[in-house]
């Protein structure tokens, strides 16, 4: 029996809420051996004074060593082994512009480039047009029909876009057109089997057109095309766990990844406040909360110790707002760790916390890296996270007799 | 996706270098209860300096409870799970005895036995010969010839010798020829499939050849064979991490061992002293190297808590010299638990301690069993300690997107 066959087992439902906080890359190191991380400098009496009646441990998003990015970190936390269900790039570029993909839809990687007059590449960036031009472009590129599906073009940024085409049995196993080098003419795509063959002919005849449309667009006057991709064939979370679910998360990557996996996706503003505001208003409509907040990671990408420390704090702030709420279980953790000293995502274990009636406490009083080591959950795999939500919101019955 | 597949689309090259120390049988046990490990009663000061600025933890070599040969115990430290790829007895031997085992080889270990007058085995040991005596019957059998194949036959020790099958399409699926009893005859090799039957063919053959040979050299007149094995079908281990790779080792057998998962086999003399100057020799030649150290497994197999302390501190000695050197990433571990208390391999969690520029340090200062409870790797399978030397080398892109 797998895991999702036991969860679906075991399942109950009780009326109990569950508050899934995701400071995002929360985890970190000293800038110097010995020295205190990110969370360890920070002050945070809210999230201390959960570990004090909580209990905490390590997350590892995948397996030692592996650093995950923001797709596969979420997956595990939502209970799906990052190893078995992967998003493809061209899905997640389309989940970060909020574009809606369904069942039928192969989404698609694109960047402007610049084509000689004998079609070979001579700028890979056609010359990174400003995001104004990339819109003007992609207007351009809409106005293009083949026939026997429906194509989506949508500016990303600069010499970025995504493409989205969506049809019946429209597979994914398609070659990159974009050659990675200059000299060269963008490749043809082709599929690896009868469905990606399908995809790949659909795409051919959009090239064509593209490159007809654009032609008199020197320096942004062709395409290539990379990380062909489908949705992942997965089970619902709503489904999995019983559970209706919302995603209150301020940002488009994040939101996405959860309309992946089935949750409904609430406008919750801008920010930490407005996110609270809207948990309080939907409580009653809902039995699980994902909320985002991205900062911690951000700051810690820009290598910037102290915003990351200050960015700590702010999230430490909200968490009474939360728990007034009295959720039956709140976990407070991240995708995976983003240490300022790496200015990256990075393997480091993450720093976790769950408090809820029959917790079994630990020692553990301060909300860290290092206390966290001394934690009754262990160093756990983060795919087993949401066992731990429904247990201790004894969503669970027991396995056998 | 399974984490061979991983670790080819996550590594990098980046220069860096990796110092895998294995000290053979490292773990221990008090002799009385509450008392202290052979690693706790030693003085490592160069070790617990390790420990102080490193991440420390256990590895565990299979699973919980299970004692690994040296076999298992490598394949584990190498990455390879120890459960899918199986070292058979005969490669095991052979290796042992530093012969080059190839892909179309099947290996066996031999015993010479003695048969009486009826073909019956009267004495499974041939009355223990000498070694010398074992050298002069192997001698003999090395006239034999066997059209199909090629035959090794290489002496051990005493009674014991290896036997080499080399051929096109020979399978290891035969069983025992040792009936493991006296007075009853040697059994025939039958082979459990067409290629396994080919070998039983032939090795008949060999038998009878034999048989003939020995027939008036009572009491080593006959023989038996056991643990018929080809080589693992495995990805070698510098294809897979994509270092070049290289084994600095005193003893055959972890030669061998290196050899059969493809790494470079250096010749590092008879010492740590030879070894460590080996390794300064080729330190640009090379991305990877796996010292391995004897004499911490060999004192604690002999039952001699106070020798094994010795040896610790001759290999804690050593460690100043391997760290002038500045690899990238330093590992100390051990391929399993060897407490003299119980004079062999045992299944205890083996001290692993991992230098490195972006470890997360724990609190651990000292290196030693109960210290490596509270280190910052927690309890880990053997098997992803590749990953973390990986991933803390740099060698590692983030997995997904």
């Amino acid at each position: 029996m797998n895991t999702h066959e036991l969860i679906q087992e075991l399942r109950e439902k009780n009326g109990s809420k569950i508050v899934l906080f995701v400071a995002d890359g929360l985890g970190g190191l000293p800038l110097t051996p010995g020295g205190l991380t990110e969370l360890e400098t920070a002050k945070t009496p809210n999230l201390d004074a959960c570990a004090k009646v909580g209990v905490t441990g390590l997350s590892l998003p995948v397996l030692p060593g592996i650093t995950p990015g923001s797709g596969p970190g979420h997956l595990g936390l939502f209970g799906y082994d990052p190893l078995e269900y992967r998003i493809g790039r061209g899905i997640l570029e389309a989940l970060g512009i909020n574009f809606q993909v369904t069942a039928k839809d192969v989404a698609i990687r694109g960047n402007f480039c610049t084509l000689g007059a004998d079609g070979k590449i001579t700028d890979r960036r056609a010359g990174r047009p400003t995001t104004e031009r990339c819109v003007e472009i992609v207007n351009k590129l809409r106005t293009i029909k083949v026939p026997g599906c429906e194509l989506f073009v949508e500016p990303v940024k600069e010499h970025r876009f995504v493409l989205v085409v969506r049809g019946e049995g429209l597979g994914d196993k398609v070659n990159d057109t974009d050659p990675q080098a200059v000299g060269v003419t963008p490749l043809p795509a082709k599929g690896a089997d009868p469905a990606s063959q399908k995809t790949a002919d659909l795409i051919n005849q959009f090239i064509a057109k593209a490159n007809e449309v654009l032609k008199a667009d020197a320096p942004t006057n062709g395409l290539t095309l990379r990380g062909f991709a489908s949705q992942p064939q997965i089970i619902s979370f709503p489904e999995l766990y019983g559970m209706r679910s919302a995603a209150l998360a301020v940002y488009p990557m994040y939101r996405g990844l959860a309309r992946l996996v089935g949750m409904d996706i609430l406008d919750a503003g801008d920010s930490l406040g407005s996110q609270v505001a809207k948990l309080k208003e939907v409580w009653n409509d809902y039995d699980f909360f994902f909320l985002h907040y991205k900062y911690t990671d951000s700051t810690g990408e820009d290598g910037n110790f102290p915003a990351k420390v200050q960015m700590i704090e702010r999230f430490d702030a909200i968490i009474p707002e939360v728990r007034a709420l009295k959720p039956d279980v709140l976990i407070v953790t991240g995708d995976h760790s983003t240490p300022s000293k790496m200015k990256s995502h990075s393997f480091h274990p993450v720093p976790t916390l769950l408090v809820a009636d029959d917790v079994r406490t630990d020692e553990v009083t301060e909300f860290g890296e290092r206390n966290c080591l001394r934690g009754g959950l262990g160093q756990f795999q983060a795919m087993h996270l949401m066992l731990l939500a429904m247990a201790h919101a004894g969503r669970f019955g027991k396995y056998g007799a």
